[in-house]
């Protein structure tokens, strides 16, 4: 089976770089995969794609040598799964409030004995190699977002679910959470709650990741010991690029 | 953010028409766009697209003033949130049968701390506006279908929702369990029914709509007190339409 | 070969109804299908779709007995070919203004050695039978537009071109163009076109067609000896029932 | 209502052969129509195509007499009913696990009192005519998957269930789950679990299908009493024919 | 009809920015058309979209109020047409090497008398308005581009064909042959040719255009006199900006 | 720029093994080019695709190392051009009828000198790396085919061409045309033209290719001196593959 490249990078401690992909576009996919990305990730949650055209992105992606990932729109086996079968090489799961949401979503990416996912891998066979059903629960990598008050509670909890891989702040959402409590020391609330993922994470052998939206930010996190470092989207990047031209000529 | 005229009209007391997308095209959603409704709909339930054309669809509403709407094609939050990212002003949710499934719905469709919305309005802010997250949960219209005698029965506890806009009755659903409970009297029992509908709207200051077929039962409707009216399907008036050209030159 | 029912009825010398296809979908067309015409036409020239889609309304229409035409963009032999291959059992060409015009277009419909088109019959093999290259030359329609005074002057001609099947009027295209000459006796000039047309088509044993916008148009043109009737489009059939309705309960 | 001849055969006691596909396009789609099968399944579980395009390909198989079928992804109502909707005449539906999960399933497909599908047969009343709602129950198949040792354990229960029409034998998965309990006698216990099917389809009256991934493993399964059986896939049966010619040529 | 903002600003004299759409995507055109370019462009010649995607987009750009223009992938009259029915603003065509080859451009734009374009704008009349045909004429840009030697000698012949808009220099083209002839002096030669351009444009009154890639280069050309100045396009920016973003990180 | 293996093979003398494609899909066109071929051929003019997925199937086969070349609809220079740029690296024109043709073929696949290919390789320069433009004329083959007596006669003349590659027979339309001017002693004369195809590749130094249907044709032309050997198609082999199967189970 193909390697996972990610994987490998994880389990050597480097700090890995993650596109995002929203533009339902095989042609921008591609693009971005050529940018110098560790991994680009097809998000169906956010993303305006349908099935079809996200695993044609992960066909795009899979011309070059960056590794291909899918954020699942919700916690749902059926979409976890079709994502792998089209090729993704790990599984970005949303909204993990708790263990038992975590092993759903675990379960759903690995084989029997580690969990329930259906065989049929139409295209991941093909990229990875036939080989690919014995090795698949070794190289699929399932990542977890915690992005409430709730989650960051239960983190520990989440993090401790059997061949979970790494756990992915989601920052926007979370922020907006902690907001809705109280208006008061969000920030420092914000903090307190990175670290409690990153403690998880450490505690459980599992990687920090969290979406940023600026290099800037980003460079903040890596600093913290985030190693699985989401900049940004296609779609903002296209249209901050456009935008700045056009500023620059008025 | 883009004030919701839909909201607006029905603020100030209007009956709205309402048209209904079942073919997966942009341009047909255009033409019906073009063609004088107050908002149009497209229905993921019993229409025929992807949540990506879904979504072309809604920018090609989006070149008029009418006001883009979606019905979900089951209560889940994936795709309630999918479709107010990309753009849609409403949704409507079938099949509510009781004020949980209602309470879970409705949150699918706000920030908190009302709801449990995501952050990422990926389309929606280019469509309403910068500040679009401040506003949504102002804004965004929802719109709970009951369709059984079950809902029915329910009706008050589930118009009690906070939040909610509207309650929707699908009548074509409504009169097949009614006629499937017994035969007899359908007809009263189907008035029995709007009339709980419009009780449990006027006690809880919700707009009350309905699907008809044609517009003679649309009028009568309106004369109850219906104020969201959708006659018909794009399908059905295309069909219709070429069927009666047909048969005046036969 | 599955044989051309339009042919047969020509021969039979039936008057024929043919519907027309704007709108880029196989929903839409499968609904046109259905509506009772004896024909429909893919339209590539004023219509919304590519290739790809238009063959696909094409295998939408085959899911019924209504015979499936497509009209070219252009008189371009590769854009002929594709869509006899694609399985349309006539072709429409605009803009024919001469006999060569005639002859290169229905020899790009017509294998050797009547013609030059290439053998590869995809899925018209499929639809039609095995044995369509033997066949096709005697069931596969051609039809030429006449749109301009000066085809007007060369219809006689342009009749004349052997295994021509009918002569179509582009009456918008062809009244603008009168219109454009001089704004004096448009619609008698436009009358005597038509009766140009029906001369020739009588002389040459052609089926004379035109395009007509309403019903009662229609009927005048049956009248007058058109056997070939195109009614509006599916795209101004669904925006006028849809204003219609809205207009009915304003 | 256009009958389901795949119905007539099974209540006729034929053993019937089922194509599967996984390719999202609707040429393949028809060329697998055409080539002999009783019927053939769209596979959204591990095909690549969309909802709607699945729905253009139940279009393409309609050009011909081929029973059109569809496997959701999981046992979700919302897929379940589009799929009718959109002209499937049977829906199989992965994992079924008990009879409380085949119940839900089965329900999802008929409409009340029998069950609880939605009103709004789009496509299908145009593909089986006016009176598709008043016949649908009586002529739609609902076929369980059973695919692991828990629903083997089960499927009397599940057998049991009032309208399904019959039990499909995930044996892919079965299989990796029986080897995921323990390697030995992986080939006994699977001989032990299809008789437990067989037995408990003779027993309801159900019809035993299962999937085989070649003619030989299809004959034996005849041979024991299965008559709904699938062979391959149409990404196999292309990817080995052209892998065979090549070879064939080095 | 719904004037032409382009047009309007070039007879005040003001210098255009003009956005480039080589991404097949509805979504990056929305996000382009939101971004302060004054038109944006729909490239069916390097860009990777069939007529129908580019049509789709063309509606995108509808949902503000940039101005939609299309260049086409060879002076070929049905492409043309096809993009103005489809609600474009304004075409441009590459490689007009002469008089001859302009006419023939501009004639496909223009109704008759002016031209021989067909009628029936499908979605620019819904776009524009019910009063298309009428003014099209004098609302729809027609802009010629030069990029040889050859058309750099006949660029006052090709200025001066009636009703033609602008002159469009595709530097990229122009370097690249002027290098081919020798690669001596090339960029005293380019200059040379810009010259000429902007002589015949400023002696028969039409705007100079020219294609630039970076902001420094688009401002030396306003300087020059070029005023419809398009800079990079969605690929380059939306790659430039992931690049950048990466390097900052490493 | 990446190497074209194809052309590197051909320098050494190997015969190459060339699939085909028709199915509009990415996916077929990725288990194709998993097949084993040398290279695969995206076919414009009898396959079902338009020119955006033609190009992501470009994109499909780049995940392999299989060489992507592509079928033109017709003898356009558009069509060559946008194929090209998409990551083709060679191109097949049908009917090339003489030098003329064959000249304004190959010249609108060289950038000047050698011919007016315009500049502007999107894809092309993602896959082939930053240089492409530099190198383009060298790697890019380019395949003219000859399928008429009148080509036939012209062969000499046509393989005379500057940077011609190879010249292929479309023996499907050859033998058609043959047997249009007489049915006598087809298959001698058939012979007697491959003969006339394999003398003239030999003194122009092009390779010959040819369609074959059946891997104990293509045998035969191999051993008759073609060395760039197209088999069947993916349809076909889809088709006989699944019949295959059915048949042997009735």
């Amino acid at each position: 089976m193909r390697p996972n490249r990610l994987k490998q990078q994880w389990l050597a401690g480097a700090v890995t770089l993650n596109g995002w992909l929203h533009i339902p576009s095989t042609w921008s996919a591609e693009i971005m995969a050529h940018a110098g990305w560790d991994s680009v990730t097809v998000d169906m949650q956010h993303g305006l794609h349908s099935m079809e055209t996200a695993i044609q992105m992960l066909q795009a992606v899979s011309t070059t040598a960056t590794v291909p990932l899918a954020r699942v729109n919700w916690n749902e086996p059926g979409a976890v799964m079709r994502l792998l079968d089209g090729g993704a090489y790990g599984i970005i799961c949303p909204m993990i409030e708790d263990r038992a949401a975590c092993e759903a979503f675990v379960r759903a990416c690995r084989y029997p004995p580690q969990g329930y996912r259906s065989l049929g891998p139409t295209r991941a066979r093909l990229y990875a190699g036939d080989d690919y059903a014995e090795h698949a629960n070794d190289e699929i990598l399932t990542i977890a977002m915690v992005e409430t008050p709730h989650a960051i509670a239960q983190v520990d909890a989440i993090a401790s679910v059997p061949t979970l891989d790494a756990i992915f702040v989601g920052s926007g959402d979370l922020r907006l959470f902690l907001q809705s409590e109280t208006p008061d020391d969000v920030e420092a609330r914000l903090d307190a709650a990175l670290d409690a993922v990153l403690a998880a994470c450490q505690r459980h052998n599992r990687v920090a990741g969290i979406f940023t939206t600026q290099a800037a930010q980003a460079q903040r996190m890596i600093a913290r010991g985030f190693r699985f470092i989401t900049i940004s989207t296609d779609s903002t990047l296209l249209h901050d690029a456009a935008r700045d031209v056009v500023s620059a000529l008025r």
